[in-house]
C-alpha cells in the first residue's frame, strides 16, 4: 500500500455497484469522524516532511474525485482553480504538485474552505450516482478513489499522532485510554514449511479490489523455513534494549547503524525513557508500556536487527502471503475501535494477528511482479516508480479499516520509516 | 533594535508613571487589533525559521509580563508551567527555550487559550498597578515589557506578510488597498557636512525609554561626508535590475554574489515579475509596483550592490544619526496607518522620510559602543551576544508604532535579511 | 561483489595448494603493474568520498595479509602500529577505521613507505609458504586476501579514471588509444525462456574459490521471460538522449528523477558533450564516442529509465545467472589487456558479452540467499550488512581479472552509482 | 591582509628600483625554501576547503607574475594554458576560477612541472628587469606580486601544519623542536589612554608599499581605554578552560556558541588533551603546552569569550593602532626563524610583542577607511569585496615575513577561524 506516496493502483475487476452510494457516504463520513476531535490548528500542522496536515488530507482526498471524476465531465467548473496544484500530491500528468514539504505553510484555504470542499464534491458525485449515469470505467474510479482515501484515512491516524507528540505536553487525540480485548503474549510457537511452489498475489478472477501492485498472480517458490506465530512483544523488545541492541553495531545494516547513531535512536518512536521503565505515547495520551502489546513504531533496520540479535531473520514477503493465507482480519480494526470509542493502538490478540494489528516488516525489498505493467494516463501513473529502496510491509495494521485490509496487500516504505503502526514478525531456516 | 533576537535593552532612566495602566492597555490591546483579521490557522503558521507564528509572538510578549513581573511575586502560581519554556525566546537564564524554529508545529495551546492567557495577565497586573504597588525597577521592567511588545508588534506585520506571501493564491491581511498620502518623488538632493565630532547615542539624562544598546551617548567623529536627500525609489532600483545589477558579480560583496547565487534573487523580496513589468506583494495583497515609493524588502547585499553600481556608498549609522538629529516620525507609522485603515506599507513622502518608513541600511556592523556594558541578571542577558555578523538599520519602518521610533534607535539583522521593511539611503565621500 | 565496500567473501571451498607462492605474486605484481604509470601525487588523491587514493587501495590490501595471517602468528610485530587504523577498512572488530572520506588528507606514509610495506609482508610471507607451515585455514585465509586484492585491483582502475578525469586537463593513463578487437554491434536478438526452476549460486561441493554471498546453492522458479542477446550500446543509448529521456519524469523512478535533478545528469559519466555529438573520456585520455561499444558507466536509475523507455525491463539476477550460465570470459579482461597494453575499456564484442565486458545492473535488490549464514570472526563481519538499498550487478566487466570472473559472482553498488563500468541488457515478459 | 582571500592591495607609493633583481630573488627563493621540506604528496593535499595545497600556492605565486606582467607584453605565449584557470584564485576579469575546495583534486601538473614553471617565469622576469624596461606602473605591479607572494609565505606554513596535522602520526615539518628565546611571562600591565584625535592609516607619502585597504590615512577618535602589556598566555587561557569557559553559554557571542557546539571545541586548535595536561602540536611536532607562550590558534569567538570572562574586551583596531605606534617587528619573523633553524611558533617575547608573534584579534569588523575607493581593472578587483563579516587582526605573527609587517597592516578572518597563528590582547573601559 502507498500510502506514503499517496496513491499505487488500478482495479483489478469489477466493482460493486448497487449501493455505491452508500459505499462513497460510508468511507467520506469516516474521515470527518477521524478530524472530528481536531481543531482548526491541529489540521494545519505538519510536523515533518513525510507528513502532511489532516487538511490537506481532507482536501487531497476530495481532489481526488474532482480532478478523475468530476473533471472528466463536460462543463464542469473547479470548485478553486487553485486546488489543483495545491492539492495534487505527485500526478505530473495533472500538473505541478505544491511542495510537499510546505503543505504546512498553508493557512488558506481555512479547514472551514476545505470542509464546504468537501460538501460541494459529495453533492455533485452522489447526485450523479443517483442518476446513474456512470460508465463501468468510471465506477471503477470512484471505488479507487474511496480506496484511495481509506489509505489516508490510515495516514490521518499516524500523522496526527506525529502533530500531537511534537506538542510538548502530549495532548491526547482519543479521552479513553482503555485498550481493546489486550490478551496475554502467548510462548512463541514455530511453524515449519517445506519447500513448496505457491500462488502469490491478487487473483483477477475475484470482483474484489486490489491495486495493480499486487498482480499479476503467479507462481513462487517458496523455500523451506520456519515462521513464528505471532509478532513480537514490547517485552521482548525491551530485552533487545537491555543487552545493549542499540549500542552494538555488529547487529546492525551499515546504513541501519548510520541511522541510529544520525538520529540518536534508542528505542523505538514514541517510547519515553524514565528512570527505571519506558511510558509511551499512543493517542490517547501517554500511558506506561505495556509489555505484551507488540512492539510498534520501528523501523526497517530496528526489525533486522532485532532479528539478528534473536538469532532470527524476517520473513519474505511470499512467505509471510502463504502463512497469512487462510488469516481473516481481527475485531480490532480503526473503524471498529474508532466506532466502540477504543483506542487506536496495536494490542496482543488472543487468536490470529497476521491481520489488521501492526504492519509486519519483510526482507522483501519492494519490485514488480513477474508480468506486472502500469496502467495508462494519469490514474496509472507512476505505479512502478516507488519501486527502489523500499521494504514491503504486510498485514495491515490497527489504523486501516476493516475492508481495506487482505493478504494480497503490500504496503511498503523506506527502512528508516518509524512514524506508521510497524512491528516485527519472526522467520528462521 | 533587536527584534529578531527579540529583547535587547534596558531603561535607561525613570518612566513615566501617572498613567501607567493607560499605557499598558493601549500597547497590549494593539496586538490584539493586529491578530484580529488572522484566522487560527494563519496565526500558528511558521513560513521560516526566521519568523514566528503569530500565536508565539501573542503568548511570547505575555510570558514577558509573567516572568519578569508577576512570577517574582511571591505566591504566584505560572498560568501553565509548560508555557515557561514554550514561550522562552532564548534566556538561558530563565531555563530551556524551546527550539526556534519548531514554533510553528505547536498546535496546543490553541489561539484561544493563548487569548486567555493574555487576559489572565492583563488583569494581574492592571490589578497590581491599580495598587500602586510596583517599584520603580518594577516599572521599569514594565515600560520595558511595552517596548518589547512594540518590536514584537513590528515583526507580526513581517512575519504575517510572509507567511500569506507563503499561501499559493496571496491573500491580503488588510481589505483596503489605498496607500497613504502617497506623493511623487523629488530629485535627490545632497547635503554635504564637514569633519565634525558629534554626541552619539541615547541621552541617559532624558527620562524616555530607550535600549541599552543606544549607550553611552559619546563622542564619534564623522568625516567629511554627503548624504542623500530621500531613499532610493522602486522607480531607481529597477534601472539597477534593467542594468543587469543581479548578473555582475563586480557590484557584489563576495558573500553577496553567493547569496545571489544560492537564493536566485533578481529583484527584492515580495516582487513578482510579469512579462514586462513587475506587481509587489502587499499587505493588501497583490499590487503593481508603485516606481515613486521607496525600494523595500532588499538585503544589506542588495542595498551595498546598488550603492556601488550608483557609484556612492551607504552611510555609517553615525551619519545617519547625525543627519537625522532633528527629524520627527512622519504621520504614516504602524498603529496610525491601522487606525486609519491604510495599509501598512512605505510610500513616497511628502517631506522628510528619515524616520517610519522603512529602515534603511547602513555600512555600521553592530557593534557595543564606548563603555557599553550589559546589565546584571535575565534582563540584561546577552544584551551583546549578537554583535557578530550583522548590520546597523536606523530610521523605523511603517511596521513601527509611533511611539516606538527614535533617532538613536538602532536594529540590526545580518547582512542576509529581506523579509522586513529594509530599504537604501545614499552616502558618498 | 562488494568492491565498493572491500570486502564481503568466504572462501567455501579448498583451495589451490600447490603453487599458492607463484599465484601469490602474479596476483600482488597486478597490483604493482597497475600503480605503474603514476606519480607518488596521482597516487594520493581522492577524488570522491566513494573513490580511494591507489596508495590506500596498496596500503589496505597488504594491510589484509598482516592481519589477518602475519598478526596472527605469535612473535610478529607490526610494520607500523599506526597502519593499523590508517588502513582498516570498517573491520568494527580489528578496531577504529580512519574516517574513509579523508583518506585524501594522508600524505604520510609516503608512497615509498607504502612500496616498502609491500615488501616487508611479501617476504615473510612468502617465506613462510616456503616453510609449507600454513594450516588449511590460513590458506583459505591466504586465498580469500589475493581475490580481496583482486576485488580492489578493479577499484584501482575505476578510481584513477575518475582521479585524472578531475584534473582540467583529462590526462591519460595508457598511452595507447587502441581498442582490442573491437566488433560490429549485431542486431538484438531475443532468448525466450519459459517458466524453470533453476539451481542457483556457488556449489560448494567444487573446489573453485566464490564469496559466501554467492551460495548456498539453491533452487529457484524463474518466469517464463526473453533476454537480449549482446548489451545495449552508446549508440541506442544515445537514441534515448536525443529523444529527451533525461527531461521525461515518466521514464524515471521516484529517485532516479531525483538523481537526475541533483547532479544535473545528462549522459552518461565521462560523456563529453560537443556541439553536434560526444566525445568520451577513456584511460587512454579523450576519444570520440564509439557508437558500437556497450554503454558504459550508467546508474541503475539510468539503465531502468532506459529499459522503460524500450518498452523492456532489466533482467532479475536469476534470469541473467541462467542466461549466462554456459557463458565463457572473453578475451578482454583486465590483466589481459594490461599485458598487451589496449585500454582498459568495454567494446562490442564479436560473439558472446555475458562476461568481461560492463557490469550488467538486474532489477534484483541486494539480498541474502536462503540459508545464507554469515561467518564467525572479523573475516566474516558484517557479511550481509550491505544487504539494503543496493541493486545486483552481474557479469564482471574490462576491469576485472580473468580468473576473478564467474557466473555466480554478484557485484552489488547502490543505484546513482556511475564510476564503476556498469552497463545495460535488456529482458521482457 | 587578505592572506585568506589570496590579493588585496595596490602599491600607494613608489617603490624601490635600484635591485629590484635582488628583491625579486631574495622573495621568490623563500617560497622554495618553506617547500623544501615537503614530499611531492605533502604538497599536494587539502586538509579543509579554507587552505591550499602548497603546490597550489607555489603555482599560483607564479601565476600572478605570469598573468599580470609577462602576459603584458606582446608576443608572450603562455607556459601552460591551462594554468589560467587553474591557478587564478578569485580573479573574474581574468577568467573563470578552478573551484576553490578541489585544489586537492588535481594530480598534474606534477609539483615538478610546477618547479618548471616557476623557473621560466622567473628567467624572463629577471632577463627583463635586467634590460632595465619597466615601466613605472610595472614596476609597482612587480612589487605588489612580491608582496602577494609574502603573504602566500604565510599562508604556506598554516596550510602545512594543518596538513601534517591531518595525518594520524603528527609529522614534524621542522627537525628542531628548540624555541627562539623564550621569555617568561611579565605580568600584565595596563596602559591607560585618554581621548584624542590621532592619524590613522597608512601614509601615502611614505614610499613604503601598503595594500590600499591600509589608506586613507585619516583622523579617528579613539576614546579612553586600557590596553593590556602583552598577549594572553596559554597559562591565562588554561585558567579559562578550567574554569568552564566552554561550557558557559553565557561567556559566548550567540553564533560563537553556536560554533563551540557545532565543532565540539574544548581548547584551541592543536592543542591535544590528555588526562592531566595539555600538549600542543607545533611545526616541529607534539610538544608539552608550553604556559608562559601567548595562546594562538584561537577563533575571534574565542578571544571575546575568553575577553568577557576576564572582565575586559577586545581592543579596537584604531586603539590597537594608536598604542603600537612605535613598535617593531621582533628577531623572531618567520624568515628569520627559517635562517636560524628555529620553529616558526610564538613564543614569550622579552622585550615588545606588538609585531610579530601572534595575530591578534581587535573587535572591530573589517571595513573600508573613509575615502577608501578600489582601483581600477583586475589588480584592483574586489579590493572590498570581503568587507563583511570578518574581524581585523593586527600585529603579524611568527609566520610572517620580517619586511612584511608593519603597524598598520590589517589581516581579516571570518569569527570562526582557528588555523591562523591567532592571539588575544585585552582592553578595557
Amino acid at each position: 500500500m502507498p500510502m506514503q506516496t499517496d496513491l499505487n493502483h488500478r482495479t483489478s475487476a469489477s466493482v460493486p455497484t448497487p449501493s455505491l452510494g452508500a459505499y462513497y457516504q460510508r468511507i467520506r463520513s469516516l474521515s470527518e469522524r477521524i478530524a472530528a476531535p481536531l481543531s482548526a490548528e491541529d489540521c494545519s500542522v505538519q510536523s515533518m516532511p513525510d507528513a502532511s496536515p489532516t487538511k490537506w488530507h481532507l482536501a487531497h482526498t476530495t481532489w481526488f474525485f474532482e480532478t478523475f471524476l468530476l473533471k472528466q465531465r463536460s462543463g464542469y467548473e473547479a470548485f478553486d482553480q487553485r486546488y489543483e496544484s495545491l492539492f495534487n500530491s505527485y500526478y505530473n500528468s495533472v500538473g505541478h504538485a505544491f511542495p510537499r514539504d510546505r503543505r504546512g505553510q498553508i493557512s488558506r484555504p481555512s479547514l472551514d474552505e476545505v470542509w464546504m470542499y468537501r460538501r460541494h464534491v459529495d453533492r455533485l458525485v452522489l447526485d450523479w450516482l443517483e442518476a446513474n449515469e456512470l460508465t463501468e470505467y468510471q465506477r471503477e474510479v470512484l471505488v479507487l478513489g474511496l480506496n484511495h482515501e481509506q489509505q489516508h484515512q490510515e495516514l490521518m491516524f499516524t500523522d496526527i499522532k506525529h502533530v500531537l507528540f511534537s506538542n510538548p505536553d502530549l495532548p491526547a487525540y482519543q479521552s479513553s485510554s482503555d485498550a481493546a480485548d489486550t490478551a496475554e503474549a502467548t510462548p512463541m510457537q514455530w511453524r515449519t514449511e517445506r519447500e513448496t511452489i505457491t500462488d502469490i498475489g491478487h487473483d483477477a478472477s475475484r470482483t474484489a479490489f486490489a491495486y495493480d501492485n499486487e498482480g499479476p498472480r503467479h507462481r513462487e517458490l517458496i523455500h523451506r523455513h520456519q515462521i513464528g506465530s505471532r509478532c513480537v512483544t514490547n517485552g521482548e523488545y525491551l530485552e533487545f534494549i537491555r543487552d545493549g541492541g542499540y549500542q552494538n553495531p555488529m547487529l546492525w545494516l551499515s546504513l541501519g547503524w548510520d541511522a541510529v547513531n544520525r538520529n540518536g535512536w534508542q528505542a523505538p518512536l514514541y517510547w519515553l525513557s524514565l528512570e527505571d521503565r519506558y511510558d509511551q505515547f499512543t493517542l490517547a495520551g501517554r500511558i506506561p508500556l505495556r509489555l505484551d502489546d507488540p512492539v510498534c513504531h520501528v523501523s526497517y533496520f530496528e526489525a533486522d536487527a532485532f532479528a539478528r540479535w534473536s538469532g532470527k531473520r524476517l520473513p519474505t514477503e511470499f512467505e509471510w502471503e502463504f502463512a497469512a493465507r487462510d488469516a481473516s482480519p481481527g475485531n480490532a480494526l480503526a473503524d471498529r475501535l474508532l466506532a466502540s470509542n477504543h483506542v487506536i493502538h496495536p494490542y496482543q490478540q488472543a487468536i490470529s494477528d497476521w491481520l489488521g494489528n501492526v504492519w509486519e516488516w519483510t526482507s522483501s525489498q519492494y519490485q514488480a511482479y513477474p508480468g506486472y505493467a502500469p496502467a495508462a494516463g494519469a490514474l496509472g501513473e507512476y505505479n512502478g516508480k516507488f519501486m527502489c529502496n523500499q521494504f514491503v510491509l504486510r498485514g495491515g495494521s490497527c489504523a486501516t479499516s476493516s475492508d481495506h485490509i487482505r493478504v494480497t496487500y503490500r504496503n511498503f516504505f523506506p527502512p528508516e520509516t518509524r512514524w506508521q503502526f510497524s512491528g516485527i514478525r519472526l522467520a528462521d531456516h
